[in-house]
């Protein structure tokens, strides 16, 4: 029997179509793949991008060798820097400049690397450098959040197959950040208690959709999963920004993120994937309701047009099973 | 420079990065094709389908050829029909049994239709099939909402070629509505008005976002679209829900449908599509406030994952140039 199930934060429902329940075996034909080529981000190239925003390196100048990891602006933006908002109607419509900051985190000068593969020091400073660059943006009064987000092979929007991750700083928040705080604001507001905390508490509890956990992480399926094999890793004690965290905190996810990328890629042969972070507007960075976390989902299914139009998402595989297979895993 | 722009009926906004605008040109690369094989929707077929439940026939008996439509439960359901809803809660969880009707209407008994290449009055047949079922399931007080979708092509997520579209009778409403609805209401409070009706009557006086208009609907490309060449198609006067329309309206859609299919069939090469109809809930389905329409979308771009965890759009297609193609070509 197919199962519908609501996400207790966002109110979505999804159906869970256990009765064609579809297991790891059953995905295994997107291998990311590395094609070679020419390639801007790496070593040696550095004068093929834009100049550097941040570099952690070891020797070397700007803009030159040397570097561990580098961020520059994306070559081809989706939103301009320099400007003003210039915020507008016409008429009914509301717009405003595309003002941003789009921006790629190069994570390692080694064309081969893959996140899941580099050194735990260098996961380490890619988290690192997420923050650096957010706590930078935070302090141009025309952003009011930061976007980071992955996009691992072809099929998951990647255009370069160096490893990288990529930001966007933007002047409004965006609406999956937006539904998610009011379902939060809502949540706290009858039990004064943490949405994203109670869920962790029970899921501990339960049991059967936790995949991994560390001193301060959790990894899990969450329970109305949106796709196959979808998984969250949030911090286990309260923390509303992922800017907030310690030094502890970033140390131990890097572990964490590691293991589980491993694991997926074990699972389900080196997968296309997204992952987004979902932290706390700038303006409100420090609250009790909202609870930073990342949101992991390889790219498995290609069902965007029923879902685009509707917000209802069919998925073969229940997290409980997805769960499963990814705690009894070799990472 | 790039636009942030609002979608004024659920705050959703979107990129339009007109400065690497995509034209038609740079999307024709996805030709929808046949490649024939065993088809169980074809004429002679019948019976390897699961019983019809609605066929519009000229002679024969029920599940024999003779018809011009079929509509016929879909093999693999992603909800099933007998049950009991059974909601219950987990804790902070909820959840139902995934109850449901899951049918295909097959448009044609002719494999190598498509829906644009119908003759008029067939089309205009899909449009009737699509209410006489949503009214049938309207009866069964389990259901809120009947989703009615066409996937073309196997990127769109159609598994067979034969045209088809689909539906899915379903216990909650689909989020991606409840959010239209919402902000529907909220414009209704403030100003006694419809927003739809709002926005057809600014469209119509500025001109730049019309595609084409007949007696009774227009379609035009949506002032903060999500995705190149999306387009909305609604009656130009106020009807809260798609089985309220008349005789008159479905003959007249019919004409504009597939208009407009051609068109874009034209400017796209046959790109593989998506439409859906959105359409008040069972519960409210004569209203002031919400006002039905179809969005189409052809899927030239493969962009879900950051898109699907931020709920924000990057389209390279300004709808200004989107709807003067479509304007300008011979449909």
């Amino acid at each position: 029997m197919p199962e519908l199930r609501k996400d207790p934060i966002t109110g979505r429902w999804v159906i869970i179509s256990s009765d064609r329940s579809k297991r790891p075996a059953d995905f295994q034909d997107q291998r990311v793949k590395k094609r070679g080529g020419f390639c801007p981000f790496c070593a040696g190239n550095e004068r093929t991008t834009p100049a550097e925003t941040l570099a952690y390196r070891e020797n070397g100048t700007a803009n030159g060798p040397g570097w561990r990891l580098r961020v520059v602006p994306n070559k081809f933006p989706a939103l301009q820097i320099e400007g003003d908002l210039n915020k507008q109607g016409e008429g009914l419509f509301d717009k405003m400049h595309g003002i941003g900051a789009h921006e790629v985190i190069i994570e390692s000068p080694d064309h081969n690397a893959t996140l899941a593969s580099l050194p735990e020091k260098a996961m380490e400073e890619v988290l690192w450098a997420y923050r650096d660059r957010m706590e930078d943006l935070k302090k141009d009064s025309r952003f009011q959040y930061t976007l980071i987000f992955k996009n691992e092979g072809l099929t998951a929007g990647a255009t370069l197959e160096h490893t990288h991750s990529q930001l966007i700083a933007l002047p409004i928040v965006p609406i999956q950040v937006q539904n998610e705080m009011e379902g939060a604001r809502r949540h706290f507001h009858h039990k004064e208690r943490c949405i994203f905390c109670d869920i962790i508490r029970q899921e501990v509890q339960t049991g059967t959709r936790v995949i991994l956990e560390t001193a301060k992480f959790i990894a899990l399926a969450p329970y109305a999963p949106r796709s196959p094999f979808e998984t969250w890793i949030l911090p286990k004690q309260h923390v509303s920004c992922y800017a907030c965290a310690t030094k502890e905190d970033y140390h131990d996810l890097a572990g964490l993120l590691q293991n589980i990328l491993r694991r997926v890629d074990r699972a389900l042969s080196y997968p296309p994937y997204n992952y987004v972070i979902h932290t706390s507007p700038f303006r409100e960075e420090v609250n009790d309701f909202y609870h930073w976390h990342i949101e992991f989902m390889p790219k498995l299914t290609n069902v965007a047009g029923f879902e685009w139009g509707s917000g209802f998402y069919i998925n073969p595989t229940p997290p409980e099973e997805a769960a499963q297979f990814l705690r009894d895993i070799r990472p």
